[in-house]
């Protein structure tokens, strides 16, 4: 086994990014193992490197959840068409593509059941049976499961037929607490998509256009990807009391007269894999923020000749002795592969640090470590790994976020007129920011003529990021995924 | 609010085991608030008490699952039928029970779909694409989701259309680790089973007509239920070559020679929430093992006079700040309900331990501890609280496993003949260990007169508890779940 790199071309055959981006996209995805097409129309297998990347997200979004007072729970995968048609928008959304489960073994049904697109109609039916008195209110639960959209177009993790995500749907005795609980989880979501997948995001109001079927008012953060697109990375909606009239969702209030509860739903979806291999992905692969990562840091042994071997992997074991249980470990002590085979490997995978160990850095008593995101070397006493290790993931983790959010501002236009909204997206993506007043026709216009739609206005409250001068409404336009 | 027990009758409304064991089941789910029917026919909803239960059972044996070397994967819901056609045995096995998606939109499909009855299928497609080499092998995945299949009787969590669970699929290149591989699981379903859940239970081989649909070999656990019925606790398949023949699932093995792979499957569900349920539960509700359970502890603060409540909440503050962060924990100060009220809600439940605490309590700095399964006091000074409370919800957990186990032994009895057989389920329950040469005949005709099937042959082997004397061969029947 030598240092040399050996004749794979693993790396070699990704697609370059500015040669062709939807490829470029494809082929990391399927290459880095993060998924597989499936041999079901428009479905995708997750691998388990992308299960992984998944599971590691869902407990920080998961704890975020819980922390905030909402429980988990499991709804039926099916529901009733009679049950999906009752609240009108909400049907004439979804209808056109949910899979319609017709026949049990071989009796057809009664009555056929859609496979959930979302799950508004059948949490509705349990609430109004549930909730009686003020005392049964909030009502704060979530549940992580499968649903199903039967896409024409799809793409692996951005838009498949099935996918994987949490619905909260909650329940208040007033409009404030709604409202309040509507904006919770846009936090909860702007901090998990900040501080855990290094993204960036915009976070405000959806025009009436844009807004879930059904929805008094739609939140969304808005991420942008590296060739210029947006992504919608989750959406809170206030539902006002528009499904509890039409499921008749009431309680007894401290007067004992009945009222309607107001409602939220919220949710973010697999999709986020794709967005964190777009924002933070170069031409070697995959870069994954170190606290999702499924590795953190790759030890790659190296040896020349048969006689150093023993020491370098006597020297491996003392330094998987000090990171073991400080970060995501993995040693690749595989036989088959060259070095150079396996650095070409994990940086199409994005782990973070790479840690280097040859005879040389055996004699020093110190490890070589490399950063994926910008190479940078350091060698790393064995009695400071522990410190520096942990601490060189930090900082792999803000450069990401500070490199996607250089990306961002220098691709965040201003424009008023249609006319200058035209002439930006005529020669480039990114977002534009327009001066706004919620006007229907010019959103219109912009779609027919530009292809870009309102993601979001803005908000710039709390630890949300606006844009512009004090007070300005601007609505962010751009093409979008 | 004083000590003294409310009219709510919130026990005293559910049925006795003795009267109605199935009646006494559906109630305490539903009291219990683990589960409720949903508007869809055979599903149920998990509801938040039920589901957090779930996830610590998740949480155990995920554990042990990637302990022993499996990852996580996620595989599509649905599978083409002519998928699920390829294996004769296993499309007879589960067409009858599956549903059937025919329509995606307004569009009818080229090809039906079936909402996955467990996914071998699609696993086999997938692994035929990914296994080239004895390089890649074994694998080992992993997989939690919901699963569907149509069943005419349905009983919450027990048998229900749609229900959770996790299968492992794995690939070896040789029949001894598939064999090895199959035991493996089953000894970490064992351990999860008898240690966390506190359930004893019988595993061991299936007869032929037993076993599941395709393969060779089919180990289960057997647990006995408190009106002396089996349930099936968790099966683990040898699947031998018989879907890679199938499936094409090939390797190139070290001498260049293309094998087929040997394979195992591998499930447990939320049935087993139904399985505790019934193995601890009593007239008063639930007993909860104390390390699945969501609340291992309940606080309840009593008052008579407004003036004793600030001190004893200022006590029940610093009973938190003691046992927090050590136990799973729920502090009772809801003010509409009365402690005697809160008693009965927690048992029902089955929460393990009840700390009261009124003001004498207060004036001696202790504590009185319940436990929910014997009912004993003991008075636990504040000090202590922080040590004695782990310890005591391990005595439960011991204790809870003691009894089960004590009733199992109770309920096992030998038979050697048909008559024997025949008047022993005339009379009784529980299981009747008959020795056994795999007489199949004797099989069909035992379950024909008395309804009682064959649950397995158990192994008397490493962690494993046999019957009967060394090296006898007997088989467990009894009627079951």
């Amino acid at each position: 086994m030598t240092e040399t790199k050996d004749t794979s071309h693993f790396v070699e055959d990704l697609t370059d990014q500015s040669d062709d981006f939807s490829r470029w996209y494809n082929e990391v995805v399927r290459k880095a193992q993060l998924a597989d097409y499936a041999p079901v129309r428009g479905c995708m297998v997750i691998r388990p490197y992308g299960f992984a990347l998944w599971e590691n997200m869902q407990r920080l979004l998961d704890e975020r959840i819980k922390a905030t007072g909402h429980q988990n729970a499991y709804f039926p995968l099916l529901i009733p068409e009679s049950l999906l048609a009752l609240e009108a928008e909400h049907v004439e959304g979804f209808a056109p593509q949910v899979a319609w489960v017709t026949h049990g073994g071989d009796e057809k049904l009664e009555e056929r059941y859609c496979v959930r697109p979302t799950s508004e109609a059948i949490i509705c039916k349990m609430y109004s049976r549930w909730i009686e008195s003020y005392r049964d209110l909030p009502v704060l639960i979530n549940q992580w499961c499968n649903v199903m959209r039967w896409e024409k177009v799809t793409r692996l993790f951005l838009r498949t037929a099935e996918f994987l995500w949490q619905e909260g749907h909650t329940a208040h005795a007033t409009a404030e607490e709604a409202q309040k609980e509507t904006l919770l989880a846009l936090e909860f979501y702007r901090d998990f998509v900040e501080r855990d997948l290094a993204i960036p995001v915009f976070c405000g109001p959806k025009s009436e256009a844009e807004k879930f079927p059904g929805a008094d008012m739609t939140y969304s953060l808005e991420a942008l990807m590296r060739d210029g697109k947006a992504l919608q990375a989750g959406t809170s909606h206030n539902l006002g009391q528009h499904f509890a009239k039409v499921f008749d969702i009431t309680f007894q209030d401290e007067q004992g007269k009945r009222q309607f509860v107001y409602q939220t739903s919220w949710g973010m979806t697999t999709r986020m894999i794709g967005a964190l291999t777009m924002v933070h992905g170069d031409d070697q692969g995959l870069k994954l923020p170190p606290r999702v990562a499924p590795i953190q840091a790759v030890v790659v042994p190296i040896w020349r000749k048969e006689a150093e071997k023993s020491a370098v992997l006597e020297f491996v074991g003392r330094v998987r002795a000090a990171l073991d249980r400080v970060v995501r470990l993995y040693v690749d002590d595989r036989d088959q592969y060259t070095p150079g085979w396996k650095y070409n490997e994990h940086e199409m995978r994005g782990v973070p640090v790479r840690l280097e160990i040859g005879p040389r850095d055996v004699a020093n008593g110190a490890v070589m470590s490399v950063r994926r995101d910008n190479r940078a070397k350091e060698s790393i006493p064995l009695g400071a790994l522990g410190q520096r290790v942990p601490a060189l993931l930090a900082e792999v983790q803000q450069a990401l976020f500070r490199s996607a959010l250089e990306f961002r501002d220098q691709n965040t236009a201003r424009a008023s007129t249609l006319a200058e909204i035209e002439a930006h997206f005529a020669e480039r993506r990114g977002y534009v920011a327009v001066p706004w007043k919620d006007e229907a026709a010019l959103e219109a216009q912009i779609k027919e003529r530009t292809g870009a739609t309102l993601r979001c206005v803005p908000l710039a409250t709390g630890n949300f990021t606006g844009l512009g001068a004090d007070g300005e409404r601007l609505a962010l336009f751009a093409r979008a995924y």
